[in-house]
């Protein structure tokens, strides 16, 4: 199958694409989708509507995975983060994907063993996880991550 | 011209459509889109995107008017509205309406005539505007003040 991390942000929403079979795990690819802070929030969220939709066409992925969200304490972070996020989520939706999300926590431990890994740690066990990795950023290392997580969480 | 006001909210978002030629303003329609708080997040948004899409293809607006966000305190909450709203703004985009944001204070003074005007007396003073009128809820009654303060800053 076929599995779709995904790490929303208005800024840069990271995405990694991942083939499971049995336990194998195999990297497809993974990208970041950016949208100009200049342009206005409407067309920003189309922007990156469209470029997801792009995204899930080219792969169709049988999962969707996404991170619970680390709540910020800038709240206009968050508005922002809530409105890049409604904007993925229904993506996935509209492309009848199920979405299951998964806690920050759970992420590091299924990818690095323990809840309290760092990023350096993350990317450095998805480069062994995943052999022949090129990463197009922290973001899409974390959206890589949640997608195997949910890998670790299935069956089959 | 037709403007619809939105008030964005995953539970409920309240809607209102109101017609304006040269200075005359009128009612048209209003309502509040709620989804129910059992259902996945996934589904909501996909719900909320649905029957807002049902309210722009029925009326047609030529412009959407948005209040600009009071940033709530819990932030669980804060995401959860930027949720919706990120569904909001991008139906309204994809419809190829373009969409205006007011602050809340500007929104009251447009309506009541002071910024510092309460619920109460925006209610009171849309029944005034829009001879007629039945509220379908306080969410409703929010959006039609948007959609006041968009008509009372375009020309025409």
């Amino acid at each position: 199958m076929i599995i779709l991390g995904l790490d929303p942000g208005l800024g840069t929403t990271g995405w990694g694409v991942i083939r499971k079979e049995g336990n194998r795990l195999s990297h497809i690819d993974n990208g970041e989708i950016e949208t100009d802070s200049k342009l206005p929030l409407a067309n920003r969220l189309l922007l990156l509507d469209a470029k997801l939709n792009a995204v899930i066409n080219s792969f169709r992925p049988d999962a969707v995975a996404v991170e619970e969200v680390f709540v910020n304490k800038n709240p206009q972070s968050t508005l922002k983060l809530g409105q890049a996020r409604g904007v993925v989520l229904l993506g996935a939706a509209k492309a009848r994907v199920i979405v299951t999300e998964y806690a920050a926590r759970l992420v590091k431990k299924s990818v690095v063993g323990t809840g309290k890994a760092d990023k350096e740690q993350i990317q450095a066990m998805l480069r062994i996880l995943l052999p022949g990795l090129k990463l197009a950023g922290p973001d899409a290392a974390d959206a890589l991550a949640v997608a195997i997580t949910h890998a670790h969480h299935i069956r089959g």
